[in-house]
């Protein structure tokens, strides 16, 4: 499979294995690393879209499963498709299907062909095969869609780990056979083989033969723990090419980013900063934040010193206190704008700390920071020049 | 009572009774006629201080009951006032809390001095006198303050209506005495008597002769029916002096303001627009329109084709039905955008037609597009220049 015209991943900067790069879709370019907020429904939960682009996001996700259930593929492609549908003028990743399919429909039914399933909104049928998988992005108009692939609960037995990943890689054979190649867009494969190395290797060595435009890392974040985590991403980031963008699929907290960075990853997805924000629950440069908690009842102190979004600039955190007690739309409305500039900025730092050959140097601050022990180094999601469009 | 020094209104124009002026208070300046968003929790529902200011509103309300039992007035006083914690630079008016003590608390007592009750939050016991409300409201920094009134409730016989109306006025008395003059702060008199002419004369007449900075018609919108409250505001306003600003509590619907103003109303609050854009109602120039309907799954087209709102502008009907269906925080916010914009629209439209002396054709026109019997006359929220702050 030839890269689409118009899709590509420019290596800008490494430092030891992290990269700078720069992705280009039909949209638009993503500075990367960069982090990806997700848009289950259409809709970044709570922000409107130039809100989402003022956190310094370029990119976001759409979750197949949830837009093929309601409103459907095919009513988002009548009405010219997802970034008119939802006003998101700039890039978007869609997933598969597969992993929401395996949490959240019943009387799931799967086999070679793919998987069939119960709609946990009607009990409606649906069927989704590779084909149809790749169908439905296209219809989305996905800039980047995800192959279909199984993704296996943690703590099952090796030999069905390993069966879930030659199913996904026989699948991700019909992904990229049945993929309409249009200028600007891509499909990427999916690396999987739980936490096993020799099944990772084979995952990830095979899908680069089959030359994708880029690859997910999948099936991590599902419980294995950070550190076996991170062993998977040191076995399998070498066997994927240096020319093509990496994603490490639903992660995740900001300490799992900077580790995986330093591993070779390129883009994330996570819910972490939209549904923490929905709870009160703050990312800072210090630290987590409960915003339910009673001490911050009277604290004219901004939520996160170090950030200059218009939640930490305009209001104190007694005000926000004050929101989630009432219930009021504001708070979560504030508190998600808020982490979501935390992150965009704390991938602004890693961006800038590769390009500059400090590394190692801004993700040791950066963790002692996040464990409250010192002053976070400069992060700069607010100054940050990209050359990407509004 | 004298006008505090930098209080004050201009009545810049009249077309019959309908009147276009200016109020200037402590944080700016009101065009009038002029509606007020209902920031009840110290939060106008699901929108952001500056897209608030964006649908052209210049002033908004506070609730008394609701911040003096969350987080409290002392609390709000502590962290610099209502218009810091709440980052809302511009005029903020405060009821009095009495109308939501009659209809929010419990085991409430009420006699010559006050009313003690109990919060419906926690159910700790309050007090509320004519002083104490006053007191708060100041606490509050309302640039606008109204005085503690009994309002009773719609359908209770005239002695008892009677009765409430005089206390009110005694009220009002000890009101104005406690109230602590400041430049640009004002406090108002509300006018109360139910349905009956002589009894809102006399209260009129006797608030008049207080010499209030301004007059409130309270006690409306209780379920009397728009033909008694056009009653009501034909024997009242006449008994108001002219070169002070008429607040008409509370009302309402598009048909009502309209109705209200062409009888001398310069200023209103409701709910309306804010709580049915959280339920999919939205106001158009051709009526009201309910997003969660099904005819709107695939319409292409915007939901209000006259309005300029980022709503209309950026998003179809289907998307916005979409939204509600999915239960997205996204669709209240959007609504009540373009809601509050569609009312700002219907105030800046009324401002002109007097100004043009074109009052009775402009009601004319927009009553009969409302009904959507025929396409709207010009409003432009959007495109009118106004003399205030930002």
């Amino acid at each position: 499979m030839k890269t689409a015209p118009g899709f590509g991943y420019t290596l800008l900067a490494r430092d030891g294995m992290a990269r700078r790069g720069r992705l280009a879709t039909a949209h638009g370019t993503v500075e990367t690393p960069a982090f990806m907020p997700v848009g289950t429904a259409a809709t970044v939960k709570g922000m409107r879209p130039a809100e989402v682009r003022a956190t310094g996001a370029e990119m976001v996700l759409g979750n197949t499963y949830h837009l093929m259930l309601r409103p459907g593929a095919e009513l988002i492609a009548e009405l010219g498709g997802l970034h008119r549908f939802m006003a998101w003028p700039g890039p978007i990743l869609t997933d598969s299907g597969g992993y929401q399919v395996m949490s959240l429909a019943t009387l799931r039914r799967l086999d070679e062909r793919g998987v069939t399933f119960t709609s946990h909104l009607d009990g409606s049928r649906h069927e989704l095969t590779p084909e149809r998988a790749v169908e439905i992005q296209d219809l989305l108009d996905a800039d980047i869609a995800m192959q279909l692939d199984e993704c296996p609960a943690a703590g099952r037995p090796e030999a069905e780990v390993a069966g879930s990943m030659r199913l996904s890689l026989r699948w991700a054979e019909r992904c990229r056979a049945a993929f309409r190649d249009r200028p600007g867009y891509a499909l990427f494969g999916i690396v999987q083989g739980g936490v096993h190395d020799h099944l990772r290797r084979e995952s990830a060595r095979a899908l680069a033969a089959m030359d994708f435009p880029g690859y997910a890392v999948g099936g991590l974040a599902v419980g294995e723990g950070q550190a076996a985590m991170f062993d998977v991403l040191d076995v399998t980031t070498p066997e994927l090419p240096e020319q093509r963008p990496r994603y490490l699929m639903g992660v995740g907290r900001p300490e799992d980013m900077i580790g995986a960075v330093r591993r070779g990853i390129d883009m994330f997805d996570c819910v972490l900063p939209t549904r923490s924000g929905r709870t009160a629950q703050a990312f800072t440069h210090r630290g987590t934040v409960n915003l339910r908690n009673a001490r911050h009842k009277r604290d004219p102190a901004p939520l996160d010193r170090y950030c200059a979004c218009p939640t930490c600039t305009k209001y104190t955190r007694a005000y926000l206190h004050h929101l989630f007690k009432a219930e009021e739309m504001l708070g979560p409305m504030l508190v998600t704008q808020h982490n979501l500039t935390f992150y965009q900025g704390l991938m602004a730092g890693l961006r800038r700390a590769i390009s500059e050959g400090g590394m190692a140097d801004f993700a040791e601050a950066m963790t002692a920071a996040l464990a409250d022990r010192a002053a976070p180094p400069w992060t700069g999601a607010q100054d940050e020049p990209t050359e990407t469009r509004p």
